[in-house]
């Protein structure tokens, strides 16, 4: 049985608030046992989100969008080079069993919209996504969290039942 | 120097109303000298779309998910086979000028989302897409319709001015 | 009836005689009505064809790998922009009717193998494989060819048994 | 630093030899503490490798072509689910710091090939590419091996010099 795989989507511009929230959740992911993907990037909730979980001890995934590592966060264990640029985004979110989202730009919302079109629950976490995924909040696809801690609960419970 | 190519994106599931629309938007590309594209599928405002543009002596380009023409609207000039599944969101919004959303589900929303990260226009036509893309409205990069005939005035506009 | 679409794939880098049978080879399918895919990069056999192709009159579309039209060959009808890098090779083999592989390097080839994965004929123009692709020669499904002409015989005969 | 990652790709209809080959290639690889990538079907080279490197206790990383697990191999520890068909035969080759290519047919060629455009080293164990590669065979980029245990000593000198 492999190990759940937890996806951690956000912006790469993300304020401190936002990157505080994400390097916690990589901690609380890599205590759980899980392993994190993102999208690899050294940057904004990518590079927290890794970096947090590496400091606690857990495996770590890259999904990176060139044709080789420049760029790549130094907390990858695993970086896997796509070369596929923005259409990488479609890996990131249908690899992790559950994907949660922080606040985030253009390409966050298309990972969100991704897995949500392939069925994948995500849990919004402290993100707005407002009226166009009215839908998946409706359906309990689209969850929402007020913490790192509250999201990393909702993932638990979905892998509980599933 | 290449016709303009002009892109429509819109729910599978789509209601009359929203097929209407769909279908004129279509006529009205046509009726410009522009080429319509889309995801090539024929079904929902795929299918309108293209059969508008058709039927009104234009040109029509679909980029298809799968690894053949099955399924494909019988209105394609240019059936563009991809073979990547989701992933072929990413060449709808990129190979047009600009891109006209018509209401739809999460596809519809990967495609704004990827058109908007690569600084592509989008016309979003009766389409209230709410609180995710608030920063694309502020910066006039997303743009409300409430029309076919005001959503290809809007792309006459851009086109004129780049 | 879309149009036939007729793929040629050959080096960047190619020597001067196979740049002039590319571009005889794209007139050679302007004239018989059949739309020109190609690679759409401006440089070796992707930029002789497509000149040769729309000198001829004929229509020319292009699958280009980069997130816009920069290094597009200036003969292209139709720009598609994918954003996928190399993986657009699939798109560029699996799009066609019948593909014709001129000589080149791994670009070429790759484009050769998906195409032949994907049960697609491939004419070799003046291309010599060998061993790796000796079951497919076998079968058919790959065919030799020494001239343009002789090639686009070749696609006019594949067109009219299927 | 991560560990290194070792791709290896063949052949889905491999014949016993190649099987038995693949299956100690994944052993040996697994011995050297790297990670194994393949393509991650449960079918040929792929379910073999898989296979040989788990059952010596190493870590295997499959790079699946569908939208979800199903006809994964069971011993993948992380099945990376990429949606895109065919195309992910890039990712598989790209993400390895060498490859090693089996005997196999127009997938697995297509793989030799992207890898040696991107300038990844290959290791062809008791495979006859012919003709097509040997440009690649005189840069010394494309490396012959005679069986598993050459071919990893092939990856062992490659990952000291660099």
């Amino acid at each position: 049985m492999p190990k759940p795989i937890i996806g951690v989507m956000g912006g790469t511009d993300a304020d401190d608030h936002v990157l505080r929230m994400a390097e916690q959740l990589g901690a609380l992911i890599a205590e759980k046992g899980w392993i994190l993907l993102n999208g690899g990037r050294n940057t904004g909730v990518m590079a927290a989100s890794a970096r947090g979980a590496k400091n606690a001890g857990g495996m770590t995934l890259g999904i990176l969008p060139g044709t080789d590592t420049r760029g790549a966060s130094p907390d990858l264990d695993i970086p896997i080079i796509t070369g596929l640029g923005d259409a990488r985004n479609l890996i990131n979110v249908l690899t992790p069993n559950v994907d949660i989202a922080c606040p985030g730009g253009a390409g966050t919302i298309s990972e969100i919209a991704f897995a949500l079109k392939n069925n994948k629950p995500v849990i919004a976490l402290d993100f707005d996504l407002g009226a166009a995924f009215a839908r998946y909040r409706d359906s309990g696809l689209l969850i929402g969290a007020d913490s790192a801690s509250n999201a990393v609960n909702c993932v638990a419970s979905w892998l509980a039942d599933h």
